[in-house]
């Protein structure tokens, strides 16, 4: 792209091109947008994420994102405390808690093993699931990490971490997805997913 | 999407989904992005959009953006001040110096005639492009402004505004775009290619 006419515009539209996803053709789209609004309202749009980051608090005890000091999961007693779940992030949790399939607590790593970004396991909040691991409620936890190649990296310190706990680990179901044909599934899903066929399900979509 | 576990995380999420072409998932990502910065990177990150909005100056004469009261191209005395292309905006400007065709000067309108977003003539750059035209040392108008409902409004508000004055007034030439295929170009684009047919040139590309 040619260069900017005004070194404030390239500093912001550099600022926008630095968020994950976005090229320097949409960052300008975007800043000059913010550009067209009131001053009032840019003030508003830049001073959210600056409050955010200065003001957001963590869960004291599944580090999930909250405002108080105990999330409203972690502060729901009715739950089953005997499984936890183990996430990457709030959108994990987010989109497990949508099923409506899950009624145990979560623990919220804030990120993933990635020797190659230089995230190690001191990085991200593994010792606090140790920690809690070691109370002794717990009966289960859930590996619920990305397929990839750091959420089989993470899984495997986590397993080796907790391994000597008397506990059930377990990750979740890879396979087909619901809705999807099969054709166009790709071979290594489908593989496992023929390895570990389950027993025929009258309501197979529950 | 399910409401989200903070109201400082919401608001961030409602001010990134604010911008155009980003949803509410995309603005989730991008926000958990920057929380993950340091505290001093967000702030510059929140201080570009607002130093810009508040610091940026429009050029003098073409209003186009820049940091000086004359831009770089209206600072340029080797153009053809005859010349004089009527563009939207930055990119726009940005668009055409790429081309490497064009060697007159820009007039920026910052806008474009839009009834439905109550974009009148009085909101964009028109009575400056109107005094322009009249200090007499332009011989040739070119709308450079978007095929659309809005670009076509507005370069007939633009042709009744200026028709009085003894000045040569062109638009983009419309037609099959250079290198596309004629079966999947639209028949109205392929129509008017027809109608407006040009000799037959044997270096076309250029």
């Amino acid at each position: 792209m040619q260069p900017l006419p005004s070194k404030l515009l390239e500093e912001a539209v550099d600022e926008m091109a630095s968020l994950p996803g976005v090229g320097r053709k949409t960052a300008l789209r975007l800043v000059l947008h913010l550009l067209r609004r009131e001053p009032e309202a840019v003030r508003q749009f830049s001073a959210s994420f600056v409050k955010l980051k200065e003001e957001i608090q963590y869960c004291s005890r599944c580090f999930n994102l909250s405002d108080t000091a105990l999330c409203n999961i972690c502060s729901d007693s009715s739950r089953d405390a005997s499984l936890l779940c183990v996430v990457e992030d709030v959108r994990d949790v987010m989109a497990i808690e949508n099923t409506g399939q899950y009624r145990g607590y979560f623990h919220v790593l804030g990120g993933i093993i990635s020797p190659m970004q230089g995230i190690g396991p001191a990085d991200i909040e593994i010792e606090s699931l140790v920690e809690r691991v070691s109370a002794g409620q717990i009966n289960e936890v859930i590996f619920a990490l990305s397929a990839t190649m750091e959420g089989d990296t993470t899984n495997f310190y986590l397993y080796r971490r907790l391994r000597d706990f008397p506990l059930k680990m377990s990750t979740l179901a890879r396979g087909v997805a619901v809705g999807d044909e099969l054709e166009y599934a790709d071979e290594i899903t489908l593989g496992r997913s023929i390895l570990h066929r389950t027993p025929f399900d009258l309501n197979p979509s529950r």
